[in-house]
């Protein structure tokens, strides 16, 4: 593998081939061109090329792509060919419903401990089975004996900081944060941010712009 | 305004501003430099200078930013000076999350319809007062109704593009997709997509370079 800067927009699409080569290999189909390909991402052709070019030579030149081994190429290079253990940090309405989120277990999330600042008051949805919710005094210890590696936070923004800090002390180096908040990391730390209003502002900058805004 | 070509990268980062500007408003702070909003941001000035310069000269060369009037400028530049009425579609546990979530009304945005396949089973949080859930049938007829300018997809991702065309054909022209699957809508229409599936990969990836696999 070259060691180039893999810009994250890449890696986004690279999950998304995954998912795409995933339903070909269910729909029984081997081979597929880059053309098809390209066409069910809603992308060119030159893109995918140049997206897999960071990581080797995939496809053969007038036939196509391997299905199978494409996919599972792409999987060893996002790293989900195993499991991998995460912790959930906040278990209010947010993260009691990722906690109950299947989609991150199709994944390969297995979300093995949750943590709250009131684990007494804290629930989680009746249907699924979840750890039992633990005090966040407790981070450091249940990380280090389960050998979790990624961190979810779903707190308030003014407690993001404190628990970003928790888990990285653990040794998480790994985090999807929901708190609406910059964290401050060391440099070995990955943070992806998943800001829900900053999602719908950008719509409705959109929408304002083509004068739809509302009276 | 300049008919520019915003990035969606901007919009996002004038959400931050307006956001951290909201805060150094709260601190009673009246003027602040680049500098310090930068270092805020987590930011470089240049950046955030570049960023504003879509929309128009702000600031004062050697003074800095007038907090209220930049917040003022950018939440009429994001379209949040006005409340957007929001309708989300599939109230499973992601759905009855994001209805309860109470980010979504700091930014503006106030659900005002909620719709699902199975009405009678989808259960809302007890805490919130939330619209009663009407069966999908109802979405066209609905959102005209109560004048919905934005969709919430929190179906699975087989449903998702039924629902995309529901309510495209009611009206919507911004929808926040939360399905696993490229949405296929008209021009005029705008999609962001949060594939939170996608983003924990995104860590994993970054996180096997590093080594730290899982065994």
């Amino acid at each position: 593998m070259k060691r180039l800067k893999i810009p994250d927009v890449t890696v986004h699409r690279l999950s998304d081939y995954a998912r795409i080569l995933d339903q070909f290999d269910g729909e029984g189909i081997r081979i597929v061109s880059s053309d098809v390909l390209a066409a069910r991402c809603g992308l060119n052709p030159a893109q995918i090329r140049k997206d897999l070019a960071y990581f080797g030579e995939f496809g053969v030149r007038g036939v196509g792509y391997h299905v199978g081994e494409l996919k599972e190429n792409l999987k060893g290079i996002l790293g989900v060919t195993h499991a991998w253990r995460v912790a959930l940090v906040g278990a209010g309405n947010l993260g009691s419903a990722l906690a109950a989120y299947q989609g991150f277990l199709t994944h390969g999330f297995i979300i093995t401990a949750v943590f709250d600042k009131y684990p007494e008051q804290a629930k989680l949805p009746p249907n699924g089975r979840f750890p039992k919710i633990l005090g966040v005094d407790r981070i450091k210890a249940e990380i280090r004996r389960r050998g979790i590696q990624i961190g979810i936070i779903t707190v308030p923004a003014e407690a993001a900081q404190g628990v970003a800090e928790r888990l990285v002390s653990a040794g998480i180096s790994g985090i999807l944060n929901f708190a609406p908040v910059r964290l401050r990391v060391p440099k070995h730390v990955k943070v992806r941010n998943v800001d829900l209003g900053s999602e719908l502002e950008s719509l409705s900058f959109f929408l304002s712009k083509q004068g739809g805004a509302p009276s």
